[in-house]
């Protein structure tokens, strides 16, 4: 029986396996393309998304493949935010991880195109979730999650607004949807794609929803109070990057005492709440607390 | 019983209506980037591709509603990929048909974000097909049409190919590559999710497929003529902007006159294939010609 940071291990090398088996090879005419691509989304990251999805997914009983498409077009979806989200127009980063972004390799275009073609990567890959599962209807009901949480009412609506109020003050309800569309959006639609396809449900599915909410907003305060407090070789970018580009954040607004009593009690509520599904949540539950109070 | 000119008009009246039935309401939160998104489609266009996907869904029997989804999906996608391309790192225009671009308008970000967001409204919105269809099977067959022919095997490759080449001379084989993949991709996909929702067999696909192919090629290459030969105001963009940017294209390889034969040539076997699909396509050969004989 492996302790909880020997599955995490396990789960995130699994998880490394299954995005790369779903990326195209780098060749034919569209090889430029496609690198940028590839680059672009194995510069590293935690895979945090499909790790948090294919938990889930065991949680409420799945057993099946139909996760692994949609793990892999979490993380590409996700990819694609940052790669936008890197842009000169955008955040300007030449870093992210300690590996140049990839605008910063690439060029511009390439880097818009990239982005674009890993966004549409997500869905073909998760398409193919259709030829690996008896029930359909999960996945078209998973398929609607995914596009509902990256769109105009999900993580880019959330950006939008990010961007629109790049370098002024925010009030706590902005801020409150930024960090609830932006970085909440696609947490919550990894849980609930997991649930969803495992088999959960719908009591089990608007728990898990709002178990999602919570520690995504729990996550993205960490990283506001990282952003301050954090060591910058450790994180890989910048340290303070946030308050040099003038963002309001939480951690800004509330300052760091009250804004860790916050990620400590949304962190709480979200384990309660996965709790109350009644399934064995213990591993997701651990991986919570480690999330919410990591010094990196 | 109307001619082909009232049937061309009423069809792209009523793809007009789908279109806007499906768009987001510019309220709430996430208002700006809606008005961006919307903006970028309502800003005109022939609606061709949705016009032409309608008519192969009728051709080959189709008399439901799931296709409004898809017609309104394509047109999204082919919207989003207009926004990216007239960015500054891309062709930088200012202008198209008449009306200030999405960058233009709104500044570089907001248009980034409102091209990322039309891409995932294209997909959001073709899964509603799923609420309007008893055969799931051909819903999912046309999503994976749309997804291949957007993504890096379709028009996002021929685009990255574009621009990477752009200003220098490209050899036939490089040129052929980007029109089919830029301009044809979404094209012959048009065309086969209609047909595959109407319920053509694997025979008739496959003709639709080369039809689709060859009548996306003609399309690019008039298009390319035009640039040379056309009135600025009647286009709505400034004449010769391919030849400014120093682009290589068909006209400027083969010269007009080439050019216009294999427009002609290649007109002719696309209604020669739709016609072996044994399917009245009396229409769709009449847009064609009028498509590739058109002068804006």
């Amino acid at each position: 029986m492996l302790n909880s940071e020997e599955k995490l291990r396990a789960l995130t090398a699994q998880a490394e396996e299954i995005i790369k088996s779903f990326l195209p090879a780098e060749e034919g005419e569209a090889a430029d393309l496609i690198r940028a691509m590839n680059y672009s989304i194995t510069a590293g990251g935690k895979r945090l998304r499909p790790v948090m999805m294919e938990e889930a997914y065991r949680m409420f009983g799945g057993s099946g493949e139909e996760i692994g498409p949609f793990m892999a077009a979490m993380e590409m979806i996700h990819t694609h935010s940052l790669v936008h989200d890197d842009l000169p127009a955008m955040d300007n980063d030449l870093y992210r991880r300690g590996k140049k972004t990839t605008h910063a390799q690439f060029g511009e275009a390439a880097a818009i195109l990239a982005g674009d073609g890993l966004l549409n990567l997500g869905y073909e890959t998760a398409l193919l979730a259709f030829d690996l599962t008896g029930d359909a209807q999960r996945v078209i009901r998973a398929l609607k999650i995914l596009a509902r949480s990256v769109g105009w009412d999900g993580m880019l609506g959330g950006q939008s607004v990010d961007v629109a109020l790049d370098g002024q003050e925010k009030d706590a309800e902005t801020l409150d949807y930024i960090y609830r569309k932006k970085t909440g959006a696609l947490i919550t639609a990894s849980l609930l794609i997991g649930a969803v396809l495992g088999g959960a449900d719908d009591a089990q599915l608007d728990k898990v929803r709002q178990a999602g909410a919570k520690i995504g907003m729990a996550f993205q305060i960490r990283d506001d109070i990282l952003d301050i407090t954090g060591d910058e070789a450790e994180l890989g970018k910048p340290v303070n990057s946030d308050s040099k580009n003038q963002k309001e954040t939480y951690a800004s607004l509330y300052g760091l005492e009250k804004s860790d009593e916050m990620v400590t009690a949304l962190t709480a509520q979200a384990k309660v709440l996965l709790k109350e599904t009644g399934a064995d949540c213990s591993f997701l539950c651990w991986l919570f607390d480690k999330l919410t109070s990591r010094s990196s």
